[in-house]
């Protein structure tokens, strides 16, 4: 089914146990400031019922029933394609995939993972996940990802760790209908907007950590489950917010530290328990597809990023200055990249696990990452740079509102003839929320830190090939057995005639 | 005289027209976000009566009584190194010389213009600014330097502006005792907490623009001078805003945007009216000495944030990772390489002033803001990938002092063994504070953005010298007159016994 | 018709005028140093005759005859796709297209400027250019594009220059049969191996330069044309310049200032003359093609490269550290991004000159040559960091042949067992090679310099969708037009119960 | 002693065992591309002589006799501003300083090694370190530093090697009157224009390595000691070398890798044998005094580059462009900000190993090396950026001096007005030359790897220092401890009027 947006909102009122800012919230829809957060995660459920998107995000399941696109399993390169173009029109919306966005990630992982365990170890995971995957459809539930573990100190492994065995999610007890739970997940996005929490671990275990080894999914009101949100960026709401803070008041608190306090988890919701030889591959697939995901937030972002200096030149007066416009030139190159190296990722994907499961292709995704996080700091200086000291001093909401003030900020902080003083200020608002809220540190640890992207870029190049070129190049034996190197013509075959040793300026040479 | 904390909180209630977040301020001393700065500020109250400070920051004028160090002009080399000890002192101590730093770069730009002015045009400038001089040491007021004007269209000068005349403050009429002034001056430091305001052009001006050539100095409660306070980092104050801000909410607001609604000025106090001319040294003078205290203000922050960074690898069990090392290493090397070129730029001072007047070296001083300037957004983006993602979902102060929540956060957000989850909490804000706040944008545009260091560095480097050693090298006539390279000797002075030709590998050369 | 290797090889001796130097050529066949550029260019009459690459590079014409492929007008992304492919092949195998890269270029570009001046002006010069291709084709010519004038002072426009008018290339006649033009052009590749060379304008001309907008084809033995051939990258040819400098004894002298002292050119090969409005058309359309083959050039390059680092990491043992692999995987992302750019630029296609025209993507291909030319240092950086010093002081093939030395170079320059020291050493070698040449410059200029990407990522990017983005972020009207931002629904759609104002963390908020 | 040129040439033709391209050479002097940095090594014997210099390279030893500064040992700040003033008059001359630059350097560092073995081992190396001293004064013998060993695998220590235990130095007998050395060490400056050869440890040594911890002296001709030249950068000489590579044909070929094939070494030449505590010691200062000659090396060349850059644009006509001016400037920046740090590093020096022995300050040194061999591709990226295609493509002397073609160079690669042609290309030559030798990989592996810098700028920052600002900013105890961070006052002690909570913007707040 599809839900309308009042059946959505209404299952949110379902007595999880909430907290912002060290005061419970009684229902998350009411809360000033995480109020804004379900507005924007309720367009996933606008989306489909609109007739210029439906058919992008409804698609039938085996029963003919409609169903979220966002809830089947990418099998070739046309659906990660589609998935794509669902992402990037979510978040240029506004969000809306905020919602579905870690959960569909977690989702496909837990596929591809199931069917390997299946055919290696002979369990029945897929089924489970299958089913699972049903009551989300039938139901058309909001599911996010809990993945990311508290860690304690990094320099050990989970069952190392000294101050408690509980830095890492771990069943405590196995039960005969099912298992109890004990742990925490970290920065967990969606959570207060979702139904459905899809928890997977974030790293490799080796055998001695096998209790950590667990995926599973709990409803957000499951008892034990404690969720504490995030700090707003600003703790305002309503005009205010949207004047002073106009992209992250629609989309923080998202963030959640989840608590899972001996939590029961019935055995149809598990979907591994001890399987470590596996969370590897849990962890890589995941990764996989929400790089997909972190390309296609921040196309909008980068969009918006770019457009927000280009107007601030244009404001300014600017604009025609050769050093603004290479600035820009380089903003609209970085942000044309990541689009489509997020594209190519797609065209060519990851076919290791079976034909049918289709994962974003590892360099191109990887790249399309590394290429955002690395520069994004740079993003932000050109950005400050261009717009100049405004964009952090410009006025706020209520300095603005006030008659006995305002007539001095039009007229002093105007600029460029025929621009409104007004749309000078909400640029620089843009410009000031998103270069000083939490973007910068996202967009380095969402998705998995560069570190982690240097490691798959290591991982998946085809050292063989390249090789093979420096071999052949330098004239050292072992690139003849490479199947592209090796089949390549050679200048030798060309029948020269002989060097005429005659000119001066060579020296008489070994032949 | 040395005033006393009490008497300088005294004087800041003068019924000066202050606004912040678009409410009037009764008492910058009592309102709450406004307070935090004037705090700090009375600092630079505090030292010059502890013993330990004492020698640095004060000094006896002619008359044989005690004024504040920084109120004098400096002549020579150990006078800039004794500013940039009192500016380094006050900056680790936690702001203090936020209130005396513009102003007092201001009146020493004033001197050096006034005194090439008086030989050039003949004019009293200088006897004026000593007497101005003179009367801040009596009553050893607080001084800012108000420099930028608000500037409309930037590719327009100040009298082409389409909207109105007034972006850049201008005189509006000359009368018999002083002048009217018109215009606003944005970005300005220290303002809340200053008791007077030092005025000057931030930039070069044409004879079309003579009336925008304009020095002077007011008292911050001057009719007509209307303050618009900056929305604060955070809008907490106290134990949550030393907890959530620990830097910023000691620091913040402290930025106005300051209106002069036709202000009188009387010619006592004029320092520059129309002398177009020299709008370019008084700039220029300006832009040097603040960059030194761009430098020093630098170092405290540039420790903090380097000394944040190792903690949080220490915290976070990462500090023996290479790639970790090779990051705080070049997180201490800029902020080592920021503190020496500061030095350096005092031990050789500018003198084309008179030999009487020292200012900063202009490729040192330059290279040192540049070097912070472009790093700055590096040097978060290590601090931030140290860090990981905690630092910006850290828990706030209220979600600490809940005791529901507390013992949760206190178990799932420890790490080593030995550190407090609160000491954790702590550098993790201290990091989200330093990170999210204005401090990127001010470390581009305070003191001149970028742009300006490299028109400095390219307007000061020694191109003679330079391109002498090239021609030198390249054998291109021209550099023997060159005082340098043109004395050093050649080894064509050496006497070679004749090359022998008969070697293999060289061809048969044209001698 | 496709010719044999004999036969392109003797159409080489054709009597035309070459120095190499400072000494006259007597046959390009038989130089020491040119002969090895020249077997390298026969390559592109090996592959075509090769039963693997045959379906590659040939084609047929409308009268049904073997054609090479590189000389039919790409027409669809397919055609671009099929392009890219055969230049790719060519600069793995070791050069080959270095022939015709160039010529293949202008020709396309001559195509579509043709296109566009019959159209507006009425001319006939599609037919000319389609006739001279038809030659091109019937007698299988080898061609190259003479594109890069020699342009004096460049602040100067061609007819402001001081010191002569020739320093771009001009017609100085218009005879009844043809035109006699007079200029240099400079750093043309594949000038010693070409039969043929297409000259075009390097820029934009205005009115006044009308004589400078000129664009025709003249055999290489044409009366008055002097081609000057660079200096090889090393003295040296046979096995000792292929053990030294393995890559470029391969490939230098290749590039030529070719002088055109007064010649004359037949009508039927003028392709433009005094049409100053379409230099711009020629001068983008020669450049976007151009930047295609630049990609495919630095594939081959960058994979040596690549490989050759990592080849050297193993043989010095230093593979499994950690900052090793993090270099070795920037450099396989950066190949990894130019190519994946490259082939994004041929899958969606430039068609503003008419759908039967296929020309690069502009914003993926100025993306995909600015990423290799300002990455390129970088790479050259890593790959000396990680072979060491020995890169630079390896010893020479004179040194190895030697006997009495080669038993302590093979002692002491060995590095990990089971690697040879000769395999070392032709690593170092290759290294040595390709950052101790003209790589680097020829990155940075070839194709066009960065300033002239940045010029075409500047005019090339949406700038409307991306301010129509950032608007909407800041709820600054004039977004709702665009027809992709405009669209996007909104979440103010979505029907929110009211904010309950009972929380103590956010103040009071005007709503 | 100060010799005089003739007797120092004269002392070269000793009899020594030198290769160069595979060929033996007869006579150093007269090998046509080793007598270029003979000739330039010469000005070390020219400099003292000259009325000019004396004052510099001249002192007088404990018993009046004049003798070379840079064989004393330096003791304060103001020997090591002295010999940094030696290196860079050297340096700028066109060499000099090559020759004693290395050893002059390791017999500073023996001296430093010496005094701390005998102080904690009870040895005598003082006083034969000491001794030698007075011999190479007495009769002012040229020196240079054999420090880096071949290393074969860099994965394994010295005894695990797998192809031979010679890949370091070692020493393979001890005998009553010496000892015997086996080994080689690779890339040694300055070993062809040497007399003596200054053997050391190159890396920190274990106890099972004792027999690699080595440090002696031997004179070049000693039997067993072999010397293969590397390759010079080009194979040309006089006239035609001068004009083509115009700085490197005054220097290279001068690394040699130096076999010791069993070289016998009497003890009272021996200054390390088995002490594998100090290699730590020896390697550290070795590598302190050698980055503050790289610091003065590469004065020389980067302000020759950051001329050449300067002419470049200038005869090309764009040096008033605005990116080709930042790009000037930021040249100018890193050559003034290595000067800089490079007097920082002798103003402020290190004395842990006692008040008489001086030096270089750590963080200074190392941050300087690091600043060079960090941007310096980057520098050549900007020079060849600035030239054009054509500092790659320029003619060549031999082309220049054909008068058949040099009119039509002289016509058409001539530029601004003013200029002659001849001086263009010389300063592409120059260009060239600098961007395509081995400067790049002298640049990052002399006086240590970038990783070797980064190692030491993490080992000496103050961590203390920087930890106790974070603490002291984040309100973490720890910092009341530290002597500078423990010390500063508090803005706590500011007595401060209560808060009014009446304003609306500001939450009310704990307190």
């Amino acid at each position: 089914m599809i839900r309308t947006v009042a059946q959505y909102l209404d299952s949110l009122n379902d007595g999880r146990e909430m907290w912002c800012m060290g005061e419970k919230v009684k229902d998350v829809r009411t809360h000033p400031t995480l109020s804004g957060i379900i507005r924007t995660a309720a367009l996933d459920y606008v989306l489909p019922h609109h007739p210029e998107y439906r058919h992008l995000f409804v698609t039938r399941n085996a029963a003919g029933e409609d169903v979220n696109f966002l809830l089947t399993a990418p099998r070739t390169a046309e659906d990660l394609l589609r998935r794509r173009e669902c992402f990037i029109t979510a978040m240029r919306t506004g969000g809306g995939v905020l919602l579905h966005c870690m959960g569909a990630d977690a989702l496909a992982a837990f596929t591809v993972t199931a069917n390997v365990m299946d055919k290696e170890l002979g369990t029945e995971y897929g089924a489970r996940v299958e089913n699972y995957r049903q009551l989300l459809m039938r139901q058309d539930l909001g599911i996010t990802g809990a993945i990311t573990d508290v860690k304690g100190d990094r320099s050990l492994r989970p069952s190392q760790q000294k101050q408690h065995p509980d830095y890492y999610l771990r069943v405590v007890d196995r039960q005969k209908d099912g298992i109890v739970v004990r742990g925490a997940k970290v920065h967990i996005s969606a959570s207060p907007c979702a139904n459905e929490l899809l928890c997977s671990p974030c790293r490799t275990h080796g055998e001695a950590d096998k209790d950590y080894a667990l995926a599973f999914a709990v409803p957000c009101n499951a008892p034990g489950v404690k969720m504490l949100a995030v700090e707003p960026v600003s703790r305002t709401y309503g005009d205010e917010g949207r004047f002073d803070y106009p992209k992250t008041s629609a989309t923080q608190p998202t963030e959640c530290l989840i608590v899972f306090d001996d939590v029961f988890v019935p055995w149809e919701r598990v979907f591994m328990c001890g399987e470590w030889q596996y969370s590897r591959t849990l962890a890589y697939a995941f990764a996989s597809y929400h790089r997909l995901f972190g390309t296609c937030k921040m196309v909008g972002k980068l969009e918006a990023m770019t457009g927000a200096a280009a107007l601030a030149a244009e404001y300014n007066g600017v604009e025609h200055a050769d050093h603004i416009r290479k600035k820009l030139a380089w903003m609209a190159m970085i942000t044309h990249m990541v689009f489509e190296l997020g594209k190519a990722a797609c065209l060519d994907p990851v076919t290791e696990f079976g034909h049918d499961v289709a994962m974003p292709n590892r360099m191109s995704i990887n790249a399309a990452k590394f290429t955002f996080a690395s520069n994004f700091h740079q993003m932000c200086q050109h950005m400050q740079d261009i717009a100049g000291g405004l964009c952090t001093t410009v006025p706020t909401y209520r300095d603005w509102q006030n008659p006995d003030i305002q007539p001095y900020i039009d007229k002093y902080l105007g600029a460029k003839a025929g621009v409104s003083t007004e749309d000078r200020l909400r640029v620089m608002r843009l410009i000031k929320d998103m270069t000083g809220n939490y973007w910068q540190i996202d967009t380095i640890h969402g998705e998995g830190s560069m570190a982690a992207q240097q490691m798959f870029l290591y991982g998946s190049a085809d050292w063989d090939k390249l090789k093979a070129a420096a071999r052949r190049a330098a004239h050292i034996d072992g690139w003849q057995q490479h199947p592209l190197y090796g089949q390549l013509l050679s200048s030798d075959m060309v029948d020269m005639p002989a060097v005429d040793a005659s000119y001066g300026s060579v020296p008489e040479t070994a032949k």
